[in-house]
């Protein structure tokens, strides 16, 4: 019997054996008072950690490899944290006012700056607060260094964090780290991207892991099933070492089978695309096997202090049409709420952004922005397979109003004598209720659609994807949902157009056999999914699938629907399920 | 021509002619500096006018009628206001420090504790913002006043203000004021809720207003149109004149034909009933003609300062029930969102409070404080014809868990011989896409639905109610929305349970005409609307109105909805229709 067991959410699949190490050295005891003979040493022991952390994100700043050059501005972004006189000075004067040890002072100043930023009304300060926070880590973790330590010669581990920066992970030493675990984050944290893309187990929300891990001590991550073991037995150690062997196996099997087609065992042939969060992972899709990429995100380019011009946002598709061609990258236009953007003139308060001035009606009402980044998909069309997604769509005239401007940047690009491909194909996502209702027109109005789970599940049951209290009503198995689903993919194929599925939906195994069985022509993941689900493809047939889904869609008993498509899954796969993270296996209500 | 032409929103229906009275003496010119010599008068003008303000508010809060008591409560907080030293003894170091004349000096208090109550997290304490600016504008008003001048009696005006308190309306001498016109509000502030009960022509959210109008120039309100009328020339007055005289002549109709059956020109007999706010507005019922009440808000009784218990609800409740009787009350469970609870253990900061543990969810969280509530409504039951009606429903087991929590409701009431109800009709408000989506499975769990066709809309098409950058998209013609609307109808009648509207839709004649023609039985309004629309109901005939319902149907062009639907009720209705306010009317894309 291990010590304790904790839960989270397996954001990186795999198992890890090994031994914690604290990233930022989290102790319990800090809270130390000190005498005024002991305040100079104190104010001494900060400044020299300032000076350290300092020196270490300028090295860690020139090491940035090129192909994460994205994650440089907010590397910058500590480093002018760190070199902030306020947080050193606030802390300073706390531990001679109040006779206290550097780290407390230090805490207490961080917390009171993160408050500070929080506050504000421009929602590009208001998340410096994050950066504060980690500057105020590091600058915790070299106040309780051990000066004999080299960072980075330690060996191989599981490291334990409340969070990790992108500067965090840049500085690691790939090769020691077995496995991740934080407190904070969640499956769309920098942490959780990397960790996929680099094929390390992490677990994020582990609540209670600072408190109970000991530095040191031996733990199992189960990124699979979602578990951490503390010091686990003998018998834990020799499951665990045959499921994490069982595991690589597979895995190794899938990459080597990864460019094989998806072809069900009855011959029906699925298309598997992957989701891109931005140019940085373009490196990971040739050994995906993805045919193309379904989904590619693009805002990344827009939520720095500017509006990215022109020419910056063609040399970035460019670089993935080409790479990508001769397969279709869709290119999601901008889907950002007014909410996120960090620019005086366009952010907005919103008490409910998730039901504001999001995605194309953001860009419709911005449409300076909107032209341009048009413009440059129009450019970039001629350098590989380019088609255009349009987010957040609730009207026919939306796509109207888009093909309208599509017309009109076609004749000014060619009367600028610009190469461009005057057509490209043109689809929506299907995310808004109201899209899903009206999606037989919507389906003679455009070329494809693509069905973003995340947010149509979300606004049929009227819940916030951030909001946990009502977290037990996102169920993708209810009636109302794969009523919709179903109607979505009968209306696209009456019309002749084809369906994609790019939510997390798509990515977990159950979620995707009953998608194929309502039809779904191409499943859209995650880079580091792609493979598994390509190889679980070829265990299924669409026989199985379809009945699978006419049983789902008959029943308006969520359980009883859990139930059965866990078990008729079992039955068809067996062993192979559990290699796969599934959230319709693990789901309950409250 | 009349000087200017400005618009609002037609919160009370009906034309006023007269001259302007601003309620605040809103002055311009108030950034006055002063000399030192004159610090001390100024300084004692501030003290009188506190002292007037405490001795009117006092008086006031004397005169409030028994059927308006829930107002006490918010006339109490501002003599709490008028009387805290904050407020007074920071605008008279202000007066000594800066050297500004009284009115300059308060504005700018005000102004900062305001932006301190906001700052607040506790949402009691945020609210109470409003109360200091109201009493801000009570000592502005004194300020300015003219001792000569006793207030009350002035000649009949049409009051214009940025906002009106319920306070002011209550020291208003109602027979002086033809019209009410203010710049913020909406058709659900208290200003509005009033005006519309007393019949007072009423237009809120005036831009441009308070910069525009003269102090006792001649206007004309159109509470049907929705503009104001500048200083009118002769022909305007006269056209008014007709038309204020057709329209009285009209409401009187329908008032005396108020309680005739509303039974359309083919024989289908339409039930209209009432939407209550509180019971405040119980009076209004018996000559409105409703026959019973569609929606009783429950919200009021938990929006102060701390929870109801049983006795408090069971007499509010049975007062209504028994005024009511034999006819129905619907009482709608209790629908808040976590946001506005005042009580810490129950609020939570939400960032899409829309989107949260609102209605139904919140209760079943929180089951204390619903289970008392249940009693109540049960114990109720005894005393008249009460129907319990579900808000936020999103699946068949909020319903199952609901009457499992009645069943045991009536057991404990057994138990402790409390006479009650045992089983009561159960209904649900269909509001979220979720709910419409599984109507049918819905209508064999419960006795009768409800559309709560303003969030319907809302959720279905993916926008917030107050957000005005997406306002355009509220669209009740929307083929998504069209569809929905004639699915939950159908469904219903199908398991044999009637379905009733109360959103605003149902107040609106087209959109009446529409409803009714997709089979709705039972339209629920504003008191105030339901002489009207019953008047209304008995020029229709069923086969027009499924005829339109019929085309609005096939139609996925909402422009040419609009104009169908405005053309075919202006053949069959002509001038009458001219009598109402209709959004659907003058509603139009951007």
């Amino acid at each position: 019997m291990a010590r304790a067991v904790l839960f989270g959410s397996p954001v990186s699949p795999g198992i890890a054996i090994g031994r914690v190490r604290f990233m930022h050295k989290l102790q319990q005891d800090e809270e130390r008072r000190i005498t005024p003979s002991e305040v100079e040493a104190e104010q001494a022991a900060l400044r020299l950690a300032a000076e350290d952390v300092r020196a270490s994100l300028q090295t860690t700043m020139e090491n940035v490899p090129e192909d994460l050059a994205e994650y440089r501005d907010v590397i910058a972004a500590q480093m002018e944290m760190a070199r902030d006189a306020k947080l050193l000075n606030a802390t300073l004067a706390r531990i001679e006012q109040k006779l206290i040890a550097a780290p407390w002072a230090l805490r207490l100043t961080v917390e009171e700056l993160c408050a500070l930023f929080r506050g504000m009304d421009d929602p590009y300060l208001r998340d410096r607060a994050q950066d504060i926070r980690a500057v105020g880590l590091r600058l915790r973790e070299r106040l309780f260094a051990d000066p004999t330590e080299t960072p980075g010669s330690a060996e191989p581990a599981v490291l334990v964090a409340e969070d990790l920066s992108p500067a965090d992970v840049m500085e690691l030493n790939l090769d020691c780290v077995l496995g991740i675990l934080t407190t904070e984050g969640g499956p769309t944290s920098h942490t959780a991207i990397l960790s996929r893309s680099l094929h390390i187990p992490c677990l994020s929300g582990v609540t209670g892991l600072v408190s109970v891990a000991r530095e040191n001590e031996l733990v199992i991550i189960d990124g699979l099933g979602g578990s951490v073991l503390l010091e686990p037995d003998e018998a834990d150690l020799a499951r665990y070492e045959a499921r994490r062997l069982e595991y690589t196996g597979w895995e190794e099997l899938t990459l080597l089978t990864a460019r094989w087609p998806a072809e069900m065992c009855d011959g029906v042939r699925v298309v598997v695309q992957a989701n891109l969060e931005s140019n940085e992972e373009l490196a990971a899709i040739p050994r995906s096997g993805a045919d193309g990429v379904g989904l590619y995100r693009t805002e990344f380019a827009y939520l720095k202090g500017r509006l990215p011009d022109e020419e910056e946002l063609l040399a970035e598709y460019s670089v993935v049409a080409q790479k990508i061609s001769p397969e279709r990258v869709v290119f999601r236009t901008l889907d950002v709420g007014a909410d996120k953007m960090l620019h005086a003139q366009a952010a907005l308060k919103e008490p409910n952004p998730a039901l504001g001035l999001r995605g194309i009606r953001f860009c419709l009402r911005h449409q300076g922005l909107f032209r341009t980044q048009l413009r440059a998909l129009m450019r970039a069309g001629v350098h590989g397979n380019v088609a255009i997604m349009l987010p957040m769509v609730s009207g026919l005239d939306e796509v109207q109003q888009v093909r309208r401007i599509i017309q009109e940047m076609h004749q000014e690009l060619t009367a600028q004598n610009l190469p461009h491909a005057p057509v490209l194909p043109l689809g929506v996502m299907i995310e808004t209720p109201a899209a899903a209702l009206i999606c037989d027109a919507l389906a003679r109005e455009c070329d494809f659609f693509s069905i973003g789970t995340n947010d149509l599940i979300h606004y049929i049951m009227g819940i916030d994807r951030n909001n946990r209290h009502v977290a037990y009503l996102n169920e993708p198995l209810h009636p109302a949902v794969v009523r919709s689903l179903k109607h979505i993919v009968d209306a696209a194929h009456r019309e002749g157009i084809g369906v994609s599925v790019c939510g997390e939906l798509a990515s977990d195994p159950l979620g995707m056999a009953l998608l194929l069985g309502m039809g779904v022509d191409t499943i859209s993941a995650a880079p580091r999914f792609v493979p598994g689900l390509k190889h679980l493809i070829r265990q299924l047939s669409a026989e199985t699938c379809m009945e699978l889904a006419h049983s789902v869609l008959l029943s308006t008993d969520v359980a009883a629907s859990r139930r059965m498509v866990r078990e008729q899954l079992h039955q068809s796969l067996g062993p192979e399920l559990a290699f796969h993270t599934t959230s319709l296996l693990t789901h309950s209500q409250p």
